[in-house]
C-alpha cells in the first residue's frame, strides 16, 4: 500500500558566510524558503562600508553605518546567526568549519565574504599606510588624523609642524577621491578654527594616483569635474605618478621624498579566503572565478559572490567590485536556491544592472553618473545623500545618520571626533619628526 | 622721570590639568580673567561619566556623552588645550611635567584628575571585574556583554549557558544600581528577541552589595523604591554579603560560588595620582586632603578639586564623588583666582549646594531625591531624563541622545548594539565554560 502523505522533505541547510551586501541580500532573498538559513559572520554587525570614510574623517558614528546582523534577520524566522569565524571549507563532508571548532553543515553554500587591501606585494607597508575596509580601521585612521592636529598645535619645528599637516591618499578610485576631500573639509573648516596655531594655508592634503586620471571608472568629464571641485578644496592631485616607496613618515613618488604623519591607503584590494579554502581557480587580485551563475567548476551548489567573486554575466559584463552588485549577485542566487528547493522555474540568467556611480568631494559636491543622468555640484551631493540615507539598512540608521548629516551641513560641526582606543595621548619629541611607533 | 604709562603685568600662566565636570568649570569661570590658561588632558575629549553606564549597555553610542575639549573651549580665547599625559609636579621650578617632555610653566594650578576603580587590595579582580570610568572600558564592557549572548545562543551545555546568561554586579551605589537596571532590560527586552535559543527567564542579573542596603545614599525610602524596582525587573539583590573571590568566571558570595562570564565591579574608587604628584597627604582612597579653598598646607597656589580631592566645606560638609560638587568646586577655584589676578574681591568662601540625588532604573522607572521633591517610578524618570540631556555639554549631544532615548523608548531598540575591537568572535569551547584569556 502506497502511504497516505507523500514523505516530508528534509529541511535543507543553507550556509551563507558574510553579512555584507551580498550574503543579506542572499539571505532576504530566502525568506520564503523552506530551509535552515544559517549566516555565519566573525561580526556582529552589517557594515555600510561605502561611508566608511565618514567615520574615519568623524563625520559619522561607528552606529550610524552599522546595523546588528540579528535586527536586520529578526522577523526571518528561517534564518538562524553564528558569530564565528570560518576558518575552512570540507568539500567531501559538506561543512563548513570555524574558529569556535564547530562543523557547520550546509546543503547549498553562498560565499560572500568581501576583500581586505592589497598592497601589490609590499605588505610591509601596510602598517604605514593603512587602508579603511572595517570600523576598527576608521576608527583608528580617525584617531590618527585628529592625533596629528593634536601634536602639529604643539609643535615648534616648522618642518616637523608641516610633516603633521600633510596628509596623503594613495589610490583615486572613489574612496581615495571621498577620503582626501573629507580631510580636506575636516582640516579646512572643522578642525582649524578648534586649534589656535593651525590656519588653513598650513594644511596639505595629497592624492596620488598611479594612473592618468582620477576616478577610473567614471567618464572622463565626470572625473574632470570633480579633479576641479577637490582643487578648490585645495587637495593637491599627483597623477600618473606611481608610490616607489612607503616609510613610518614619507611617501616617496617620482623620486621625491615626500614626508607625511598620515598616509592612508586607498589603492588595491585583495579578496578574502574563500578562494583558498575552496581550492579554487583565482585571478590575481584573489577573487574566485565563478560562472554567469556564481558558482566554480564542478560544485553546482557552492555560490561566490560580491568582491571575493570574479563573475562575467550573461550579457559578457564583468562585475565591478561594488555594493550594488553585490546585493543583485546575492539576491539573484537566493532566487536560484529557493526555486531549486521549491522545485518551482529558476530565474533567467544573472545579467548585472549598472545603476551608475556616485562620488562625493566634500560638503558640496558630488559627481553622479546614472546614464542618462549626470549631475556634478550641488546637485550631485544632494542625490548622492539622499541615495546613501536610502540605502542604509534600517530605519533607526538611516534617521540617525539624516540628522547627523543636516546637523554637520548647518554648522560645520563634527559630531564623532573622538580620539578612542587611546589611552594615552603619544605626545611627541620634537627632534623626531614622527616616531616609529606611532605607525604599529 | 616717571614712566608714562604704567608697566603692564605679566601674563599669568594658569594650568588646569584634567578637562572633567571640576576642569572645565574652573576654566570657564576663568573667561574673562587676563591669563593664560592650559587645560591638560590624556584624552581630546569631555566625558559625561554619570551616563557611561549607557554606553555600556548598548544604549548610547560613544559621541552622545562627549565632546571635544576644544570644541567646549573654542570661543574663550584666552584658554589652550594641550593633549599630554601629566607624569609629574615640580613645585620648586613651577611647572607641570608630561609625557610628552613638556614643561608647563605655571602661576596657579588646578588638578582634576579624578579617580579610577578600587579593589580593595584585591587588584588581581582587576581583568576578571572591570570597572566602567572610561570610554574604552564602555566599550570594552560592551563587547562583553554583547559575546556573552551571542556565545549563549550557540551553546549546548546547560551549566556553561547559565554561566553565559549569568551577569553579576558588584557595588549597590548609582553606578551599579544604573548597571543592574540596565542589563535587565538589555537582556529581557531588546536582546532576547533578537536570539533564537534565549528566553528572558534564562537570564540573571545579580547585584551585590556588602552594606545592608542599595543607594546608601540615598534616604531609606527611596532607595527601598529603588530595590523594588529592579526585583520588578528580575534584578536578584544579594545585600550585606561582601564578595569574598572573583575568579575568570565566578563570584564567591557567603562561601557559595556564583559561575557568571560577566562580572562588573561599580564598588569602589580610587583617586588618580594627583597626591603622588604633590607629596601630599591623602586619605585612604588616595585623595588629597584639601581645605575648604581647596589646597594643601603651603601651596596657596595650587587647587585639587572633584574626585581626587578630600573637602570639607566651610559648613563642615565633606564633598560627595559627584558631578555636581566637581563642577561648584571647580567654579569657586576659577572665581577665586579670577579675583587675586584682578586684584578684587574674593568670592566668599565656599559652600558646597547639594542639589538631590538622582538615579535610574532602567526606562520606566528612577528615583529623585532634590530635598523637597522626592520622586520615584515614571515621574523620576522623566525628570532623570530631562536633567540629564539638560547637563550634557554641548547642544548637538543633547539633541542626539535626545533622539537616541527617544527612539529607544518607543521601539526598544538598542542603536549602538556592536561589538567593536573584536576582530575575531572568540567562540568558546564546550567544555570550557569561559575560557580563561576571554577575561584578559
Amino acid at each position: 500500500m502506497a502511504p497516505l502523505i507523500a514523505p516530508i522533505a528534509k529541511r535543507k541547510n543553507i550556509v551563507i558566510v558574510g553579512a555584507g551586501f551580498g550574503g543579506l541580500a542572499a539571505a532576504q532573498a530566502l525568506a520564503e524558503a523552506h530551509a535552515d538559513i544559517t549566516v555565519i559572520d566573525r561580526r556582529n554587525f552589517h557594515l555600510f562600508q561605502p561611508l566608511l570614510y565618514q567615520v574615519a574623517t568623524a563625520a559619522l558614528s561607528p552606529a550610524d553605518i552599522s546595523a546588528p546582523i540579528r535586527s536586520v534577520l529578526r522577523r526571518q524566522a528561517n534564518a538562524h546567526v553564528m558569530l564565528d569565524k570560518v576558518t575552512g571549507i570540507d568539500r567531501e563532508k559538506r561543512v563548513v568549519l570555524t574558529e569556535g571548532r564547530r562543523a557547520v553543515p550546509f546543503d547549498y553554500l553562498v560565499l560572500a565574504t568581501g576583500a581586505r587591501h592589497s598592497y601589490f606585494g609590499r605588505d610591509d607597508w601596510a602598517p604605514f599606510a593603512p587602508g579603511i575596509k572595517t570600523l576598527d580601521d576608521a576608527t583608528r585612521l580617525r584617531a590618527r588624523i585628529l592625533l596629528a592636529f593634536e601634536r602639529a598645535e604643539l609643535e615648534t619645528d616648522p618642518a616637523a609642524r608641516r610633516a603633521l599637516l600633510t596628509f596623503v591618499v594613495i589610490g583615486a578610485g572613489p574612496t581615495g577621491v571621498e577620503l582626501a576631500g573629507s580631510i580636506a573639509e575636516l582640516a579646512r573648516k572643522s578642525v582649524t578654527r578648534d586649534f589656535r596655531s593651525i590656519a588653513p594655508g598650513d594644511m596639505t592634503v595629497v592624492l596620488i594616483e598611479a594612473g592618468p586620471r582620477i576616478l577610473p571608472s567614471f567618464r572622463e568629464n565626470l572625473a574632470q569635474a570633480a579633479a576641479q571641485s577637490l582643487e578648490e578644496m585645495g587637495v593637491t592631485l599627483r597623477l600618473a605618478q606611481p608610490v616607489t616607496e612607503v616609510t613610518a613618515h614619507t611617501v616617496t613618488i617620482s623620486g621625491r621624498v615626500l614626508p607625511a604623519a598620515t598616509i592612508i591607503w586607498a589603492a588595491g584590494v585583495k579578496a578574502s579566503a574563500a578562494g583558498r579554502w575552496l581550492g579554487a581557480e583565482t585571478d590575481r587580485a584573489g577573487r574566485v572565478k565563478v560562472g554567469p551563475d556564481f558558482t566554480t567548476a564542478g560544485e553546482p551548489d557552492i555560490f561566490v559572490i560580491g568582491d571575493t567573486a570574479a563573475c562575467v554575466d550573461e550579457g559578457g559584463k564583468a562585475l565591478p567590485g561594488v555594493a550594488p552588485a553585490a546585493k543583485q549577485a546575492g539576491a539573484w542566487v537566493g532566487k536560484l536556491i529557493a526555486a531549486r528547493l521549491a522545485s518551482t522555474r529558476e530565474p533567467k540568467p544573472f545579467r548585472y544592472r549598472d545603476k551608475g556611480a556616485m562620488a562625493t568631494i566634500g560638503r558640496k559636491s558630488a559627481v553622479v553618473d546614472l546614464g542618462r543622468i549626470r549631475l556634478t555640484g550641488g546637485a550631485g551631493w544632494l542625490l548622492w545623500s539622499a541615495a546613501h540615507v536610502w540605502f542604509l539598512i534600517g530605519f533607526r540608521n538611516r534617521f540617525s545618520v539624516a540628522t547627523s548629516w543636516l546637523w554637520s551641513y548647518l554648522t560645520w560641526e563634527r559630531g564623532a571626533r573622538l580620539i578612542t582606543g587611546q589611552e594615552i595621548a603619544r605626545a611627541r619629541a620634537p627632534d623626531i619628526p614622527i616616531r616609529q611607533q606611532d605607525a604599529a
